[in-house]
């Protein structure tokens, strides 16, 4: 990935990655540039606000955030950009995402995070977010959004019977 | 406002005014071109495909959709677009907003909303959030949303004590 | 299936099927003709207006809708025709179908959506909900329906002792 | 009400009233005859027995029950009549409804009871539904239920903008 | 068991044996006669009724309830009753037990049910509870239960270090 | 009340009061001797421990316990007493009682308490499985209940139509 | 407040004071000296870390945060010190104080937040959890304590009757 | 362990262990002493009240307690000590330690928990805390916890790239 990077992807801790690489996977799919980091905003604080506070300068564009539990990472980084933000909670052991969930889209007036689904769809459809945003200046980004939305349609019309799954 | 709508704000029913004004209020302060109209998924759901439908080629650059409860408004406007879809929970009387965060945030994989807190809170989130998407191509957006956030910083340096908020 | 279906049985994607297909299973039992496709309200949001909006005119007499997580099918389908919709919530991944339950059955005043349990077992009751609403003007239905229910009541009565299962 | 009632209101208590004469007012407005009166489950169980299970007889077509809490007045309904049964799970002071909800809507396979949303708008749509299933028999109510419908979407497109509601 | 039985364990359909057996082993172990069958409130609710109803001139003192979902059984058992009922919420598939400990302890005030723990330690426990009810005036269940309390407490001071369990 | 109290009712704060009258009054009514008074677990667990472990010797045959948020009055009393101990989860400021509930009704295997309703409900029942107790060892009270029982149900029967209440 | 403050007392914006001054009130009563301010997570993250980053070689022992909704102000000032923090959940307006605990509490492993119950009750307790922790090195907290302790275990045994509190 | 213990790790039985062995991993690692033991609050209730009762006078500082569904143990050692109690919600089977949860945090005024996160997490961090309130006077404990959060934070910085886990 050697140009400019548009979305930053960060997300608490190695283990999120099982749900943020979704993310990743549909960025690449959406010729979407990216660079992808583990930034802790409990066990790396410092990084996280150099990270979101360099964002903007850097030449980001867009951050999606993952996390879980008491979620803290996607509103700490909008608290130091105004980039838009973007948050996946993470499902979590024991209360399946709920608690990500809340301390992510609960944000109070003034500093908002845009909030996906929690797991996989929250990942992807971060992705897709991200190139929403992104496309009216990046045509080809643009394009392999509306070719990405255009084909999803296309497979569900073209295999109307679930009970042909099987065969 | 005569000049060309950048973001649509749409809702469920006139009781959704009570929150989403918050929203209107902040793309003025923030001076945002935008436009607003009372769309029901459910009883007007030709309407809200035509109007989600045609939004980009009228020129519309992000969708705010605020509804409660079964929430279907935010989910169905991005069903008919690629624009960037933001979703308001409006708090409902029963379930006080938890069915309406459901209803919104938890869309599959394919289709995102970008889903902001349930009531007043989200209604302004989800100004600035559109804000920050515009930001990059509209210089004065760019500025007033910095200078809101600069200026929301300062009010809380400026009262750090709160026991001499009644004085 | 030749006969003129009088049940539409949609769900948003092939992996509802696991769910869904206890509702077809249990219509072939109480020999009531159906018909049934996937149609994704985010996906196809078109193909769902026109399937929901032609049911009538087409035959149709009840429409089951199947689909989780922020599951807008059947509240769209019931949006878009005055023929009675039953919704099933389909069990979520994260949430275990409090979501889809949410998303389904609290409607607004104006468009109703009969729902039943998560999972399998409202898949079969949709069935027999549609069943009992198609019975007054199909005596074989009728018949089925009460031969269905007293062969259940039967099965109870016949096994009276729970630490004979085994034997 | 001299004609034969098609629809029997029933509710819990005294208390439920407030809520379930949404569901009669929007029968008398599609002319949808009627019957109401208070059965408990809990206070009156042979009463439910018995007008459960003579329903049919007596030229029922639909049975709206009303309960709140440990709402067991629709399930046990349904138990004894092969009549479709809608369940409006009434507010609950403590738990707000969540408890009357899952207790209607969570019945096991074999006896349905199609559920609508808690409250107000709860009982507006079980009768909306119960006229949705009486239409195809009885044109009077088609006609009505369509009207309703028409004038339900006529209004929001009259009233587009929000911000004009208190002129 | 030849004797006559003092509680009467039912329970809504074979599966919920596998949590309901933990009170009839309790209750044998504690010598207390009982007589277990299934009874199902929504598939058999004629002879819910007659069960319940007989219940007392039959010489139960007690009725052990378990159900799971819509729960229903202890509570319309409790209403043709006014033997002590004691309900235990079997732990359902989707809601983990919650719609059934719900739909089971939130009786409306007049007809009680004095609600155990969701699954096994609910089961357990109702064993122990109708063991309380009787002892007064049964001595060989009051020592059987005192004598239960003692080797429970003395089990958990026999074995202090939880370290050593593995040795 | 100079004759043996049967029943000891003990809350966790006079702010419980509002509650548990509701319990005294309904055993006043059924003519059940009982004594009341304040027992904090949290703030008087010594006085906890010697009310419970004292419980039985001073002639009381069942204690209710009503108690709010981290509720644990019910549970310890259990745990220092064979009596039946039965719960009346308090409805709590923040959560509605939902908290109370849980920490009441989910006692471990081995120690159980019978749990009532959220709030008044809760309380009156707690008064009438008490009686539901005591009635066989005291014919006195086992008549009084059936009456009430019977006044109950006579009460719905007379009053069968919701729309003569205000009349 | 003129001797060095030991604990710190922050929260987010200035509604959380109808909640937090419970805990000053209570370190005043316990004569803990303490300092207090306004300190928000999102509108002034470089002020938080500063805070939090120097408590430590300012004096403070303990830190005492309250915040509500996406509560991140506990977790992220746990994040810049070893000191101990204590998290009190301010009743948010829509969800109860759900979603301010759930953000607080479910820290991940490795950044400890102690948390106490939502609203009030948690302000006075955080206060006296701090006091608990610096008892051993401050005799007179110490006292304060026990003394504390003491006479609220004599407040109830005061009035032991509910019914003459009236009186 | 042969120093005199500062931290008493009680749980309410042995099936906690899998979850509180992390609490005495960690302090081992902070080279804390601690002592361990099974403590019932339900089973055992007077030695929880002894050892509670007399865990200041034999030296502990802090006590964690472990317990899970309604987890009483926690807030009755509170109730016996001015020691800082910290409480771990042990993930329970049925409700995920929601329950565990909502029964350890939500303590009246005047009796603190400082509540951790449901399961291995909150247990580690208990231990985190304890050394942290024992930091000041211990200088041992002191550097080896901030050893500990230094490295921490090291292992997040080391790997910054999620994609480079499984090489």
């Amino acid at each position: 990935m050697t140009t400019q990077p548009l979305v930053g992807v960060i997300m608490g801790s190695q283990s999120d990655w099982d749900t943020m690489h979704h993310a990743t996977d549909m960025l690449e799919q959406l010729e979407v540039p990216f660079e992808v980091r583990i930034v802790s905003a409990h066990r790396t604080p410092d990084l996280l606000f150099e990270y979101a506070g360099s964002a903007r300068e850097r030449g980001l564009r867009v951050i999606i955030a993952g996390a879980g539990g008491a979620a803290h990472l996607p509103g700490m980084a909008a608290a130091k950009t105004t980039l838009p933000v973007l948050g996946v909670p993470v499902q979590s052991r024991t209360l399946n995402g709920l608690d990500s969930l809340l301390s992510i889209v609960q944000m109070p007036a003034g500093v908002p995070v845009g909030t996906l689904a929690i797991g996989r769809a929250g990942a992807v459809n971060a992705a897709l977010l991200a190139a929403a945003i992104l496309a009216p200046e990046h045509p080809g980004i643009d394009a392999a959004l509306s070719a990405y939305r255009q084909r999803q349609t296309e497979a569900v019309l073209a295999r109307p019977d679930p009970r042909e799954a099987a065969s």
